[in-house]
């Protein structure tokens, strides 16, 4: 038999041989359980030696692809053969034509990122030496939870310890695991504001949660109709609502926790932009009104960039070993732990949060300057602008290269109200003010 | 009244005086409904302003801490009083004495790790600009997936290409992952092997998988033993059977991947050191037999670091959505990312792989140059030592500061034999061949 065989002449002549009889048979060339050429006539044809040969038909017989036997010739193997030859799966799908601004909201600018201070932390943590390559510290590096603990009780009012502290790959994978934890003890309701991020909606679901929407108004979360619910655990976001942009009030603040001590449950706080307000000194985190009912989860995504993939927990004293037995590996690499330890010693992380902070509100004030009538707080990384029709304008902005997102996606159920989130933060600087420029010129020609 | 309050002379003055009410608060030196000193008075009695003393109130007040009312004394707050003071949760077990030497397995030489090329690489990643620094792609970058797709087929034949690679944060995470999809498939048993690492059980069984072990030996996994179960899925290794050493037979792989084709199932191929095969090139990937029936699965953690927190699975096309449709986010930050797929690139990681591959040679070499009749095939980084009476040997070895561990934690039920796991790669190059020696001296000593 003749047996037509293209030869890689980039490896040695046996893996060579081998890969492309493996070729002939996965494209169903080669079919079992026909035979194949004898080594001598295979050699000969290929014109190498027939050890050669011999030694790719043991490696291809040694992994399934091929029977050899003694005397009797080489075939291809019964049920190794023709493994199905599967078409590529289709990738996530890809923006057909992304736009040219992007206001929805979610992320940082990340041409902000301080590029050359973490590639410097990174160098300086690869020479701790090796005692920090293994699998130590599920819960975190010693040294990024000492760092984190004196900077979260400093810059937020979060009275932990660095054992309290969880380092976690982002506020999203917390969640996962405070909500598994959770229901595993018999927390099965969770309380959501309403409206609130879908992701977290997804999360908890996953998690075996039912969840019980209550209404946010201009002090935040409702605390009564929170009281209504049969939960005993609740996801709030006390500093700046997302996304309607309230702050819990004071009197809410203490029925919150109230609330969490009548009914032996726990508050999961997510102070994700606490470090951004604008008008005055940021409220200190509600965990610090009673640390043993409220989980404090914090993140680097909006300071740094979401791809840092870093967060922290400050967990009530009763749930470190349970959620922290559920953590098999460390949820974020070591090096990239220390290297933001590193940051936050130095002081680079903290004037990385009063720089954005200063850009992000000089963005606000633009849009405030432009005449647009934003409702919330002056905090944060996004604005909200109620508008009659939501839809309508998203569709014109988006024939104008402008990407916007609407409350729509945000409620539980029927929308209460509408309007624009502004991530006036996504755009990197040199277009942002642009990006700004477009949406308040569509919405005032509306107007 | 009289308040005595220290004030931290690094804080500005408000923050500083509402610290030490706070602290007052927290402590119970002041309880509610205590009245507090009107801010005159407080100013005075600290030689601060009056304004000092009404922007610390307020700051408390919105805080919750305190009550103020508009010509009321100030008081500490009802239920927002005394919250209580936990003490410091206990943090993770301490290693009381770590042990001089370690062999127990699991773990690569981290002083092997390639830091300046890794922070090189991180640096080089950091100059990718501000698009690589969002929630894109929790598949996984595109830059490491097409890296990663070369490289296997390259060097563990394995059959997919990049958009059926997802990029995880390690093995035992992606097999979470895998377990919670297939189980939401309906597949609700999967088969393991006996004896196997503690932590995959632990993982597939939070997922909600029920486990039947499946007996290991000198060909690997017993395929006769496995088509008895009701599982459709199945875990195995086998390149290196862990903990026993076997590779699993042409015969039995070929059984194997019948066997899933049969059952409509899928295998799990923990590649986990599939690279380090001492004697003869390694078999190729089971997974190319079949790559829609085998889920390929592998690790940077033996290679580089555990540290890295960078696996991999190559997937079944059909299985591709419903695994990443899972991850919400990144799974492994994106500058890491890559660094790797740089390394790739470069030929570092292959260079890194061939040194280490050449260190852990010699360290098995020593062991049988030593005289110990170790089992399993010479591949790998740790190796097996049938005795009988593990524990006392352990023990005794414990006593002269050399950790070990024995195939007791890795059987599923009664352990069908007794033997060390030698985990030699552990030790740094500079006391592993001391190791070595103290373990063969403690073995021989015994025989």
């Amino acid at each position: 038999m003749d047996l037509h065989l293209d030869l890689d002449a980039s490896l040695p002549l046996n893996t060579a041989v081998a890969d492309a009889i493996r070729h002939a048979i996965r494209t169903g060339r080669l079919r079992a359980p026909g035979p194949l050429p004898s080594t001598r006539a295979l050699a000969a044809q290929l014109a190498v030696a027939r050890g050669t040969v011999t030694e790719a038909y043991a490696q291809l017989a040694a992994e399934g692809w091929i029977v050899t036997r003694q005397g009797a010739p080489a075939r291809v193997a019964r049920d190794g053969d023709g493994p199905a030859v599967t078409p590529e799966a289709p990738g996530p799908p890809r923006d057909a034509g992304a736009p040219r601004w992007d206001l929805r909201p979610g992320v940082p600018d990340t041409t902000l990122f301080p590029a050359p201070a973490w590639a410097a932390a990174v160098r300086a943590a690869t020479r701790s030496g090796p005692g920090v390559l293994g699998y130590d510290d599920p819960q975190g590096r010693p040294e990024l939870r000492r760092a984190l603990a004196g900077y979260l009780n400093r810059a937020r009012g979060v009275t932990t310890g660095p054992d309290r502290i969880l380092v976690t790959s982002g506020f999203a994978d917390a969640l996962a695991l405070l909500a598994t934890t959770l229901c595993d003890l018999g927390l099965r309701h969770i309380a959501m504001e309403d409206p609130c991020l879908g992701i977290h909606r997804e999360v908890v679901t996953r998690a075996g949660l039912t969840i019980h929407p209550v209404p946010v108004d201009a002090h935040g979360l409702d605390t009564t109709a929170l009281a209504a619910t049969p939960a005993r655990l609740v996801l709030a976001t006390p500093a700046h609502q997302f996304p309607l942009g309230a702050t819990l009030s004071p009197a809410r603040r203490r029925k919150l926790v109230a609330w969490a001590r009548r009914v032996d449950g726990y508050i999961i706080e997510d102070d994700y932009d606490g470090e951004y307000r604008f008008d005055r000194k940021p409220l200190g985190a509600l965990q610090a009104l009673d640390p043993s009912r409220v989980v404090y989860g914090g993140t680097a995504s909006k300071t740094l960039a979401p791809a840092m993939r870093l967060g922290w927990l400050a967990l009530p004293p009763r749930l470190v070993r349970p959620v922290a037995d559920r953590v098999f590996r460390h949820q974020s690499p070591p090096l990239d732990q220390l290297a933001l330890a590193r940051l936050i010693g130095a002081g680079h992380y903290d004037r990385q949060v009063r720089r954005t902070r200063a850009e992000y509100r000089r963005r606000r004030d633009h849009l405030i300057a432009a005449g647009l009538p934003l409702t919330g707080i002056a905090a944060g990384l996004h604005a909200v602008l109620p508008v009659a029709g939501e839809e309508p304008l998203i569709a014109r902005a988006r024939a104008r290269s402008l990407a916007l997102m609407g409350l729509g996606p945000f409620w539980h159920g029927p929308p209460r109200s509408q309007g624009l989130i502004i991530g006036y933060s996504r755009p990197p600087v040199t277009t942002a003010y642009e990006a700004l420029d477009h949406l308040a010129a569509l919405v005032n020609a509306r107007r």
